[in-house]
């Protein structure tokens, strides 16, 4: 690979509009591009704002007009050869004179792919692979779904340190602290799916909503879709049916037919919250992808177990996901001997049994 | 208080010399003493090196013989006033010409106490409280038995993030990483009892020894007592009954009565191994002290809970203990993917209900 200096720091300017916050999780990858000229000035800069918006190419290219000629694009995904909701952009760098691209990703869908080759045989300069890292951490659920055929599973674990996500009685409000809960909030807003069974909206009632430490909901573009699986009705009155964002019952208790039903429906990236029974299913089912628990310095003695029957009788069937990332969250208010620290472990399942 | 520079640094020495490793854990506060002439150099230095030995002012005063007329003795604990297994030290201070005594922390021991009130009723200069933080840090556990008239106990709790200390066979080796293994004998050094249930010696067999990574026990003089309770027989060829270290069998299931015996035998710091039925009998007596609960990132899905029925019915009357600290174990061999960080989250129970 060759590159300038100047075409890294536009890859790294590239992947921070496509950070840019505010744009609405959809199915498409988020995406940056920035147009350099001959001396490595920026010409223009463009990013995906959503579906059925304009991809980060075009967008640049808009702003760019006649400037766009004799360009770098400098674009974070491999430009795509197909035509959907918009045209492909491969043929529009191609259109607009566009002489050199560099992109980061390459793109891992198989009926988007193939814009390098198209690029290059129109005798367009083509590099790839500028920290190709970054980009595809950032579009991580995203081409985990291309790539799997299936949403990325998040499976969201509370616990008390002797492993109990509710007390005898059912009641679990609260087991985590505020900081754990508000992380929580933050995690599911990556995600674009919520997923609970019937159960749990039966006995917990979760609105399953994205809220700032306040309570108060994120703009309903914003939510997540909220998905309950199981076959019982839901409650007329439920709060997960209430107006903060959509929801989705799904009439299956099988976690692959449900997860095929979500692919279908363009989710790539599945946050599951549901209760014991639905987590042993997904995870007897190897469909758990990303383990986050938090352990809170709290003892019941008794109560619900986080994680149904596994299947598992001995401990050298125990299953060992490898460990991310550890992280302590600090109390949000250190004055408040209530407000005590929590863990945050984030695993990796797939490790030996 | 008014001490000198030189105090001070001499009083960081004798702290050094109290925590000198390799003196065997006994009924005794670990002390320091190091006597300086009036320029405030060294005369000479002494520590206390186990019950029956001479204690840390009369092992300075024996090497300074005549050299000790007209110094300064910086003591980590104050002198005591009584006569046990050896002489009073306020007394051999005394009568060694000591001008000055500079102590950090004052004698919690009623009976031991009073040596500041002689030594400045026969004309020596007193100072207290120097260091006297870390002088009670280094004899924790006695500092707590002395005045709570019972030994302090530590619980150690390893459970998987789904709170199981146990396969649903019975299997637990090993749920925690060779770290926390290796992390918890450290631990076992510290206290000079370790305290499990007859229930865990017939299912688990533990030896209950200090131990290095290699599995090695530490010599005979340096392991804990190792002490099984409850009124079940111990099988004759159980582990814990081999000659690695001391073994008594408390024929109670009373936790109090358990630890009155261990304070009448002048035990100090009872390392709880116990399984969850020993456990939950102390956590509900209210007479855990300290928690260290290890996380290892495993899932069971059944099996055996760390710890048993403690009463709590609902989320609002949980044990909600204060952190004291969180350890992330880094593995042992990072190279082993089968080897992960485990997490180790220190407690103080005391919290509200």
């Amino acid at each position: 690979m060759s590159t300038s200096p100047a075409e890294r720091d536009a890859m790294r300017r590239a992947l921070a509009l496509a950070a840019t916050p505010g744009v609405p999780l959809g199915p498409n990858p988020r995406v940056g591009c920035v147009l350099l000229d001959d001396e490595g000035r920026t010409v223009a800069e463009g990013h995906h704002r959503g579906a059925g918006t304009a991809h980060a190419e075009a967008d640049a290219l808009r702003l760019a007009g006649e400037h766009a000629r004799g360009t770098t694009a400098v674009v974070t995904l491999e430009p795509c050869n197909h035509t959907g909701r918009t045209g492909p952009c491969a043929g529009a760098l191609l259109a607009a004179g566009v002489r050199r691209v560099v992109f980061a990703q390459a793109d891992p869908n198989p009926v988007a792919a193939g814009g390098a080759t198209t690029l290059r045989e129109a005798g367009v300069e083509v590099e790839q692979g500028l920290l190709a890292d970054d980009a595809a951490a950032l579009n991580r659920a995203w081409t985990f779904a291309v790539t799997h055929g299936r949403p990325l599973v998040t499976w969201k674990l509370a616990t008390t340190i002797d492993g109990r996500s509710a007390a005898a009685d059912g009641t679990s409000r609260w087991v985590s602290s505020a900081a754990a809960r508000l992380d929580t909030h933050r995690l599911r807003a990556m995600a674009d799916t919520m997923l609970v069974g019937t159960g749990t909206v039966a006995v917990d009632d979760p609105l399953l909503t994205v809220r700032d430490a306040d309570g108060v909901p994120a703009p309903r573009a914003q939510q997540p879709l909220r998905v309950v699986m199981g076959e019982r009705e839901l409650p007329a009155q439920a709060r997960v049916l209430n107006d903060d964002a959509e929801t989705l019952h799904l009439r299956t208790r099988d976690p692959r037919a449900a997860l095929t039903e979500l692919q279908q429906r363009e989710r790539r990236h599945v946050f599951l919250e549901g209760g014991p029974t639905l987590a042993a299913a997904f995870l007897r089912a190897g469909l758990v992808d990303e383990i986050v628990a938090y352990v809170a310095p709290v003892l019941l003695g008794s109560g619900l177990a986080g994680v149904g029957d596994l299947g598992i009788g001995t401990i050298a069937a125990a299953l060992r996901p490898r460990v991310t990332d550890v992280t302590v969250l600090a109390p949000l208010d250190p004055t408040d001997p209530h407000d005590q620290p929590n863990v945050r472990l984030t695993l990796a399942p797939g490790g030996d049994h």
